[in-house]
């Protein structure tokens, strides 16, 4: 879980009928704040235990979110975004987290991964799709002692195809505290409003008819 | 790549026709003497690259490696070895690594990934078994940037069917220089000679003929 919209949804779906072990990856992004919207939202759903992993992305590089190099898209269109892969794509994040995931699974002895990953909006992130997610189900069960002994580990994507304002719809449903949760990839005090992710928050909250109770620049 | 025999003989094998990006994960094991034996391998083939990036694993725990209130199993026969999970499996351990190899290899533009995951000695490590692999390719075919534009990256496993006795030999072949290796998992100031890694290494040294040139503790 990261401190975003759909970490906080997954976690209030996942809270309703399981004990949660959250896991949230410290991978050097540029937005660490986050975390302390994922301590947050942890705190609030009561969860059995929470663990950051850090995780140094940076030493790879290769996204907006995790190299000084590259720089964050702004200004674009909300037409543009999900045309093209973006370059906040972190190469291999999920399948590098689901990995740590399914290790924690194993540690904690628990039957399901909860993951927000969402297909539709981020439609150019190939591994939020769900060919992706099950094949990497697949992969796990011949890749892990649970797996090899019959117990596989289930990931659950509950947001896989919703839209962001229908996930905002459901969290209101749900009373997910969205006042806790930080989505902008910029990382200052206020959201920029201006990034990929701010786009689409702001969006979603105007589709869904609903108010964003974070404040924004400007 | 580790510090141990088969990532040096692996590395030796890639090297030959390849230029080598190598990555080697500091994942908190105990025996973190690998990292200085990786570091001067990297250094003796001459790499284009060499990246050590941590990942946490602590934070998870479950294996002898990793976590202080599990220990390591010394004693063992050779005999036993292989016939269960040991406690020094680490969860979902080849599956983080080489999702994070993907990362690396979108971001340098790497067509292959060369491991030294070997499946005869280690039966017993889940994540070092063909289907695994195999299936691992398929999932980052559908998970990365590369795969989705046509450009999938080969997992290649060169070790995978070979035993420790044939890995070393081949390793001679390559003039591979097995004194800057590190095998023993409990990480003193020599090899302790006894924990099933330093079982294994002795064993295919002797079944080989070849004089290993590491000094063990007595």
């Amino acid at each position: 879980m990261s401190g975003g919209l759909d970490s906080a949804t997954c976690l209030a779906i996942a809270s309703k009928d399981y004990e949660v072990h959250a896991l949230t990856i410290d991978y050097g992004s540029k937005h660490s704040r986050e975390l302390d919207s994922a301590r947050n939202l942890a705190g609030h759903f009561e969860v059995a235990s929470h663990r950051i992993l850090k995780v140094d992305l940076n030493a790879i590089g290769g996204s907006s979110l995790t190299d000084e190099k590259v720089l964050l898209d702004t200004g674009k269109n909300l037409d543009e975004i999900g045309n093209e892969i973006p370059s906040s794509y972190v190469p291999a994040r999920n399948m590098t987290f689901l990995s740590l995931a399914i290790g924690l699974a194993e540690v904690v002895d628990a039957k399901s991964i909860f993951i927000g990953a969402n297909a539709v909006d981020y439609s150019g992130y190939p591994d939020c799709r769900p060919e992706f997610i099950e094949s990497f189900q697949k992969t796990a069960e011949l890749g892990t002692k649970a797996g090899v002994e019959g117990n596989p580990i289930k990931i659950i994507a509950p947001l896989l195809k919703l839209s962001k304002s229908e996930i905002i719809q459901k969290g209101k449903q749900m009373n997910v505290p969205f006042f806790l949760t930080w989505t902008c990839y910029s990382g200052e005090a206020r959201a920029c409003g201006k990034c990929e992710a701010c786009l689409l928050r702001l969006e979603g909250f105007r589709e869904a008819g609903i108010d964003d109770p974070i404040r924004y620049e400007n």
